[in-house]
């Protein structure tokens, strides 16, 4: 929960931006992890889901999409630093019931800051993957829910909520 | 609606992934809308709301990843052709109702193709950006909604809905 | 100091580094098509097709890449002009004659300068892309035969070879 | 499906597209080198080489051009991982005998993982630069024999083969 | 100079960021010319000049970077339109009363905005460059009178002032 | 060819263009702090001064562009090296008596090579911000007197020069 004593990490005194200074921090690994769903049409779900190739090849693309995109999210998100990520991992459910397709991401470093943003920018560039590869189809769909679930690692120690609300 | 006539654009007829040839079509004008929202704590909205300076540089920061990230929508989201907008805005509310930010953006362009993919990359890029300034006094916060609401110009004519729903 | 009979392009008369001024030129159709092969292992190749998910997914992750990169040519080749391409197609065709993945790739644009470098950048982002998912398997893997077979449009006219050689 | 014997490092095992997480790994000094060629007709070979200056401003450009790619294969090649190179070099050699241009390149870094990719990186665009810059001359030059010549560091140990086949 | 009545173009009527929404204009030829010097001690300057082939190379790199950077130039100034541009040249000249070096950049298209801010940015990166590679003999080196010297085409019609002051 | 007293660090023996090899060197904080103006018309200034939102939001605009540049200065000048910087700041002084906007940046890392070239490159993105934000009010703006005032950290020791001159 927010409080009046937490400063703002990307505002200085006087309220102007800038980039966390993260010089005296020690490098440790860091973990993040994030979820979010892109909801549809329950046409649109089953005709991903009816073939193989089909659905193997929008969420393909829509993995690499995520990957690469989290590689490169210190040059989208403007006050965040470049790291080195180790690790990036997307995947997808279908879940009839939303309906639409759920997608987790993990991030990992070892570094002087963490990894929430790099998880965050793979869900939400799956997402508009899986939104551009349909949008023919559907153009109701809607990304939805995309949140921080985990994170590890640095000062502010361990973040934990249910993935699935 | 979807339905079983519609072909997938991204597809070929065996299923491969495949950049639509838009060769054949003419330029026009097309624009598009989408919308979105950064739901958060009621404490972290209050918070960017108090101070105008505060609440002016988060949300500069996050028009101009907005508008930045729009430019570059076909080198994050795979098959996307390249569209040089001729204009993208961006705009946000504070609705104490959510409680959060609400966003909607606007892209336009005379080409062969939509800029659909481009108003919903303007959207979620001011959306993480709003994150990643405020994550530090609230990580439950989550991007919520983010869908089209208008589209006009183009073979596939206008769609549009109700932006707030 | 180069000589008349056939002027540098990309030299002034001096011998020095320019971008051709092609604002002269009138925007017309341009296509190119280029061609290249990922030499292999035997052994590798029959890894690559044993299974049709992995076959699947190792040439889509090309594909992507290969398009992906077209998109970009103009800021990877220095003193190429952007352009904005309207079709990119990349294809594969595993060959146990080479052993190995022959690749043909597509480009197509109306504008003032062609698209040759944007096929032959698709061919071989798609073969870096194939070398690096198999590359714990086999080191001596070979990048061969890169060249145009194909273009059309332009002051320069008509260029077609034969595409197996 | 993937099979056991030796396994897939970019295919999970369903064999979906994955990143390879090399956070258990050690930073260690890693080096790659990577040959390949630009083979050309004997009078374009001839008109690169006559002019000290030509000759220089073709060559000087492909290293550039290969440098500043090798930095950025992380972007192009989706499922390599960001690595901070602390040497990359790109040398040329005009062969008579193809004839074309020999080019080597070498790339060093100490990190979790190889930079094979990056020297092979290197090559591949000085030999597209070689290309652009001469292609108004002879539109049938072919890159060719593009490969890893060697690498040490890191689990797998040191692969070498001979440089001139 | 500057009026009262005249709007800010990047800012609305409540001071907030925009991008200029230049749909309604029409594509007209548009030219921008820039000028800049790097100034540095007569040593440096002398030691660039002493050898054909480090003078070549110290120039030849700078015009690349200003050629490719003035292309990004919308990836790196927020509200910059994407441009596709038709020509970039860069020339300079060493001049012994600085002490220094003189650099020029030329921009065009065919577009609905200017190229004032491409034949900036082209200066600006060519400076940078040589900065990068001279910074070992001399670290006072200084990037002075970067400004724009001619534009034309567009609504706001000619600007032209004398290069050299 | 280079003469011996003080070696280029980005040309060979031969005066090739070359990335200095950093793999000996140790990785040690690295400062640096440069400085830059942007000289424009009384008036101008005047007009960004008047409004709070108008002064902050050109400034915010600006600082962002400094950030977002440094931190791919890499990418941008051919020869620099990835570098992952822990800290950059930005600021801005309206200074009368220019008349015009004062810059100052500030990099910082750990590794093996220095940071100046960021520093510098935040100041010249911020200047060439603040030029195009402004340039429909005063095309005579001039971006002057960017160089460096310190850097400390690596083997060639603290360099210091007075800021104002």
């Amino acid at each position: 929960m927010p409080s009046n004593d937490h400063p703002w990490t990307h505002l200085d005194e006087k309220g102007r931006l800038k980039m966390v200074d993260v010089s005296d921090k020690a490098p440790t690994w860091r973990e993040a992890r994030a979820v979010g769903r892109v909801l549809m049409a329950p046409e649109t779900l089953r005709r991903i889901r009816e073939g193989e190739v089909t659905k193997g090849n929008v969420l393909e693309a829509a993995r690499l999409a995520g990957i690469m995109a989290a590689k490169r999210t210190w040059e989208l998100i403007p006050l965040c630093h470049p790291i080195p990520l180790t690790a990036v991992e997307v995947s997808f459910e279908a879940d009839p019931d939303l309906p639409g397709i759920r997608i987790r991401a993990r991030t990992k470093t070892c570094d002087r800051t963490g990894v929430e943003m790099e998880a965050l920018t793979a869900v939400t560039h799956a997402a508009l993957t899986i939104y551009d590869m349909c949008k023919a189809l559907d153009r109701t769909m809607c990304l939805d829910g995309i949140r921080l679930v985990h994170k590890s690692g640095g000062r502010s120690g361990t973040f934990s909520v249910e993935e699935d609300s």
